[in-house]
């Protein structure tokens, strides 16, 4: 049996990943993958997603090298979602933070996730 | 500002909504909020969801009791994912495990996550 075979695609063949850092327990990010992504991902032993914005597969960490290396892959009662547990490396955020979910509600979304890294210098041009 | 005014809801209305616990961090389930389930969130600080199957408001925990007190709601750098801290009571998946990612992938699904109480017993019929 393969690792996709029982899961509930979506109708466009995708599935939602929560990413969690495994060590700190931290939640990082959400993703989707395709069969081909989640097939990638449990045999290199790093995160593969499916870019929806450039509709192609994605390794986590080709520009930034913010790679992810997988600990633990578990699927939900529904077979519809994802957990990855990973070891994040420097951090998941483009924008520098740690975690993508770096804002919380305070009347309005406020910064409290800390900053890692200066994104203008990782994703500078050449 | 309203909560629900920055959000990127997609073409059905909703954002998916990541559920961690608050003191153990684990990752507990994902489910989809509306803006009404959203706003209904934040003003009783119990989580409300909508049903994608049963196309309706749902407050999560209506049969069983096993409510979600709102600690935290974050938002993701897209403004398209939400991350719930929740007090969970008793547990969060239907079949009676503590989390709905109970099963880890090992050559196959293999469940892996604790059992706290049975589902025959909580959603038994009158």
């Amino acid at each position: 049996m393969g690792i996709g075979d029982d899961i509930k695609w979506d109708e466009r063949g995708l599935i939602p990943v929560v990413v969690q850092d495994y060590s700190s327990k931290d939640v990082l990010m959400v993703a989707y993958m395709n069969k081909e992504a989640l097939e990638l991902t449990l045999r290199t032993e790093t995160a593969h997603y499916f870019s929806r914005s450039r509709q192609k597969l994605w390794l986590k960490g080709e520009t930034s090298g913010h790679t992810q290396k997988v600990r633990a892959i578990h699927i939900d009662c529904d077979n519809d979602t994802i957990l990855l547990e990973v070891e994040q490396k420097v951090a998941a955020c483009h924008t520098g933070h740690w975690s993508c979910f770096f804002r919380t509600w305070k009347d309005g979304w406020t910064v409290t996730g800390k900053k890692v890294f200066d994104s203008s210098e990782v994703y500078k041009n050449p």
